[in-house]
């Protein structure tokens, strides 16, 4: 890892999750000293929900996951780091079919129950004399912590990542545990990233699902970091039922809701952790969208904004060019009118109605820029379209990460 | 200006265009030692066409432009460069208003047949008593070289950037010279930057903008250097007659196509000029693709490659980074089948049919990426339709540009 993110959060306590056991181990599929394979073991009877990377160049872990994800029963979780397995034809596939043919046969399982991701390199397939040590040395060891999983589901991440929340159904409290790896490659639109979140609720696969996407649309389909979309990116719940509260299988259910507050607020915060670990990172940078014809909308303009490489650079600069926010407001394609258009930094307007406020004060925007958690607010002024969306700044840090990441 | 781009061309030499007059002056818009106005005078009857940006936060400039245009008929060219004068308001509007009464009150004149463009920082009104005493300034100088007019359009270009062309028409030759600004906020789909083509050439409005349309279609539309899109963007080209050929009023009129072509060609040029001044560019890149399902559908694989951060710092680290081309491919929203998918650098094939090629010898490879000129393929294997764009790496020079352009 190289030096941690300034927007690092510390990795925090996490329940343990009752049917739910990770362990992690070397398969050494880099040349380096440390842990790259984990293995989260799953109760029977556990049910799983997926959203997948829309790339279409996707690799086969993302293929099999979706298969297999409809299918709502899961076993096992295997996931590879160091080498994302993507766009490696039959051999990839090959290699991935040994993965879940092992795990199923240690576990007496289907082989559409085991679920495997990848991530790194692009264009290696994934050394099967390699992955099948490492799963073998998994399915032996001693049960790990999360935070050690966390730290073996990543690859440039410069700090473990995982997010914790609960939920009360019919008078049972259930937990939810999470770790997600991500910090480049990070586009919306989708489920970006790895990340997995387990908890011991009895929830039908189909309501889980929907519970996920729902999530999805609203934590991870809004950040970006780079504008560039992964071709393994996958967010798997799986939910081992084991708490004992009544089996949760329509919204209308008492504690539905509560249950989909908790995952929101998982998926939200696992999101955030992802930004701040985006590549090159110094600032956090929270874009508030409204006035806009629809929600949708509201995104696409937030997105705009924080895929312009001219807006990220201002910020990592300190820079209140509000210009380049109205720029990137008028290429999003989305509709705006320039006259109804307004500004702010943090809670201080810059400009409304089509220009520069009157009376204009740059010193406490100049301020607030210089801290780590900047916030921007865009206001159309068309109709009561909102969203929320995060990113990073654009650095040099960037740069120096992704001009030698493969090397 | 910085330090010269190291893709810099040197100013060529360019014909005088008969009925076209260009003069600089200084308005001093910044604090800057050095001319920051231009004006190009044109004869009487000289038709225009223009092409614009299509962010809708556009300037005052690009609206009044676009309705001159459909008028067919100009007379005269003012560009501010340090000021877009974009986002301003009433007052930007009353700043231009200004401008195009005083020329046309010199010429006699009127004011829709005035063209006026800025350039600079978004969102600050042009201020109106330096303007007045610039244009009066330069409406008596002395008149200038291309090179000089080249100089003075531009803000962060590093190098003036101008082309020529010629064509025969019904047995008389005709000039074509043209100067373009334009090194950030550089992003397709509609015409980049600022840009003038003039000619002696006889030609109808209907048929330049007609011609102007198609060429732009195959070359501004093709570059990108950050994805953002200006709020300024303008390309015009204007037409005064004076070479004495038979007036072109159809492309099926002798010496049409010729133009076309000529035309074709010196925006074809001008356009990788602006990507040779690509803010912190080291590299020059040409993306062919091919077998997509259409030409436009090949254009947009081509631009998602090209305005990928992560495709664009691998060359800047000349590593041949072939996975992240396949993320670019499948996150563009268009038709594409991983294991159809080839793609090569320079005339080697790194991959193809969906993996790695067998043989794949890395050392070719690395020595064209070494280059300054790189050259990447993309085979779809799906159809007949192609494109060609054209971008630069991104380096740790386009943060440093941007990080603080305004302060």
């Amino acid at each position: 890892m190289t030096d941690i993110s300034p927007l690092a959060r510390p990795f925090p306590a996490l329940p343990e999750i009752a049917g739910v056991t990770p362990r992690v181990a070397r398969a050494q599929y880099k040349t380096w000293d440390r842990c790259d394979l984990t293995y989260v073991e799953l109760a029977e009877g556990t049910s799983v929900a997926g959203v997948f990377t829309r790339n279409v160049c996707c690799s086969t872990e993302v293929e099999l996951g979706r298969e297999s994800a409809a299918g709502g029963s899961a076993r096992a979780l295997v996931v590879n780091a160091g080498n994302s397995n993507a766009f490696t034809g039959f051999r990839g596939r090959e290699a991935v079919d040994q993965i879940r043919d092992q795990v199923a046969a240690h576990l007496g399982c289907g082989a559409s129950e085991v679920f495997v991701s990848s991530t790194g390199v692009i264009g290696v397939p994934l050394p099967r004399d390699k992955a099948q040590a490492g799963v073998a040395a998994a399915l032996s060891a001693q049960p790990c912590t999360w935070e050690q999983a966390a730290e073996t589901i990543g690859t440039t991440d410069t700090f473990a990542k995982g997010a914790s929340a609960s939920a009360i159904i019919g008078g049972t409290r259930v937990q939810l545990a999470a770790i997600i790896k991500g910090s480049g490659m990070i586009a919306p639109d989708m489920a970006t990233m790895l990340g997995y979140i387990f908890t011991d609720a009895a929830i039908t696969p189909a309501l889980l699902q929907q519970m996920l996407s729902a999530a999805n649309k609203r934590s991870f389909s809004c950040i970006t970091v780079d504008s560039d979309t992964s071709t393994s990116d996958t967010v798997l719940a799986f939910a081992t039922g084991k708490a004992g509260n009544p089996l949760l299988a329509s919204m209308d259910d008492a504690g539905a809701d509560a249950f989909q507050a908790a995952l929101d607020d998982i998926c939200t915060r696992l999101a955030h952790l992802v930004v701040r670990d985006g590549e090159g990172a110094q600032k956090f940078i929270e874009i508030e969208v409204t006035g806009a014809v629809s929600d949708e909308s509201a995104r696409r303009i937030g997105l705009s904004i924080a895929n312009s490489p001219l807006v990220k650079t201002a910020i990592a600069g300190e820079d209140a060019n509000w210009g380049r926010v109205v720029m990137a407001v008028g290429k999003a394609g989305e509709p705006a009118d320039r006259d109804k258009l307004a500004i702010r930094f943090a809670d201080k307007w810059v400009a409304q109605a089509g220009l520069a406020v009157d009376s204009y004060d740059e010193a406490p925007v100049a301020a607030h820029l210089k801290g780590q958690d900047i916030r921007l607010g865009v206001d159309l002024g068309l109709g009561d379209g909102r969203a929320t969306v995060w990113t990073c700044d654009l650095t040099h840090g960037y740069i120096s990460i992704n001009a030698d990441y493969r090397s």
